[in-house]
């Protein structure tokens, strides 16, 4: 897929490369005892990967004017929560995934157990990288930035989000009932993103409340996306099996919607997240990048 | 087991009517959705269980002074990991266990999505209760015990320490090897217990240190005593599977250094533990009465 603005290419490719060298340091060391276990943290994490939440990390700190070294602490540790999540999710008592991202799962490549480990320990370093690392003029922000990952990533959040995904199966949500899954299963975390990246900086007044809108539309397109990706592209496209959750009878934007209607609402909230963005200017350029990579990587 | 010291009893059953309020506080209400994960978490949680590492909080943090509502929070989090990791270790493709503290572990009463969720859930819990909480006069203190937490949890500690007790199934560990393993896998968080006690309220120079030192001898003290009891106890007493690291072809330190030999050990470190406590004089008799409950119960 390409985008029509160079710049913003230009930035993706930039920060995309500083958050893998910044992804590979922060990850134990392959050679480090216990091995395998370390291995499998790496292979799970250095797989590729689009690094959506990192980059909204940078566009957002970019907004607030923050260091970028602080942003490479916060860019990590979403990213870690989000690689481990993964790595639970495609075990054979979740979704049962032998492919991710053109590779093997990690419990395919390992062993269950290896796998799980590994998804715990991603994200116990999550936290140790985003607490090890100053990045908050005042500790105090910085307490309450691991406060708000945690509960992006738990029972409030992703983790209960799983878990609403689970009991879905082969039941029919109502938009709403869908609305909320997604608003926790993926939109925390991508929240999350946005947020972390905005308090590694500093921000007027409502600033941080207009974000927040900014992330709850794009957290909720990118879920309406890749519904559309999974119903319309083929598995070599995806990296990752396609078709699935309607084989497995889960309710998705596309089942509820329909394919046309699915992408009329993906537009509107891109334009939503761009409405948001209004009192942040040239500041904002990256997220502006950011929602119409997020949407337009399904026209 | 009775305990020689009915004022350690008394302060035990204080701390712990304390400890289960606050967890039963923390934990989300079963009655919120999603309600059968919720359930999960507080069932893995609120299952009975000694409370070693809140009780190791608590005495800690009355040795440095600390104010109570601070030890609780403290408390939970340590607790939940140590849950968390119980949870998954008792998984099929881990332990494969199927009795915990005389109850059916999370995945047999529930299932094991559920349990691995529950699980990841909880371990995200403890770092939101430790990051919602005022735990210390600095923030930038919190940050700091924050870190030591995740670093416990994390391939440093706790689950590095289960990957190598994995790899080590059928396998003959040398003393130091062994001893290595334990340090992570329980020693780290038992560790991890004390300083966050500690740090919740204000020590000299060099009482942090030492508190550190009563720590390792105890961690240790009580993975030896764990295997003396796995050898010795019936299944009904121990409230788990009887004699199932023998059986796995795992190296205890029974297997390696017999029965007395053990039993020898676990009360040099005992003795270790409380020459580190000297300094202390008066305000580590709560720590001094765990280091024996720990070694003693073997006895």
């Amino acid at each position: 897929m390409t985008h029509p603005n160079p710049e913003f290419q230009r930035w993706t490719a930039a920060v995309q490369a500083e958050v893998e060298a910044a992804l590979a340091r922060e990850l134990p060391a392959a050679d480090r005892a216990p091995a395998r276990l370390h291995e499998a943290m790496r292979y799970a994490v250095l797989g590729g990967g689009k690094r959506v939440r990192p980059l909204l990390v940078y566009a957002a700190g970019e907004a607030a004017g923050a260091a970028r070294e602080r942003l490479a602490a916060a860019a990590c540790a979403v990213e870690f929560i989000h690689a481990y999540s993964l790595v639970h999710d495609d075990l054979p008592c979740m979704d049962n995934d032998v492919l991710r991202r053109g590779r093997p799962t990690v419990h395919v490549q390992y062993d269950e157990a290896t796998a799980m480990l590994a998804g715990d320990a991603l994200q116990s370093l999550a936290f140790e990288v985003l607490a090890r690392h100053r990045i908050a003029d005042d500790p105090a922000d910085q307490v309450e930035m691991l406060r708000l990952l945690a509960q992006a990533a738990g029972s409030p959040g992703m983790a209960g989000g799983q878990a609403i995904d689970l009991e879905s199966v082969g039941k029919s949500l109502s938009l709403p009932e869908l609305e909320l899954m997604h608003i926790m299963k993926t939109g925390a975390l991508i929240r999350a993103s946005v947020l972390l990246g905005a308090r590694c900086g500093t921000l007027a007044n409502g600033e941080l409340e207009a974000l927040d809108r900014y992330a709850k539309c794009i957290g909720l397109a990118f879920q309406v996306v890749d519904d559309i990706l999974d119903a319309e592209a083929p598995t070599e496209t995806l990296g990752k099996t396609a078709g699935k959750d309607a084989a497995q009878g889960k309710p998705t934007y596309v089942s509820l919607l329909g394919i046309a209607q699915a992408r009329e609402w993906a537009e509107r909230l891109r334009q939503d997240a761009h409405a948001a963005l209004a009192p942040f200017g040239e500041r904002a350029s990256q997220l502006r990048g950011l929602a119409d990579f997020i949407v337009l990587r399904s026209f």
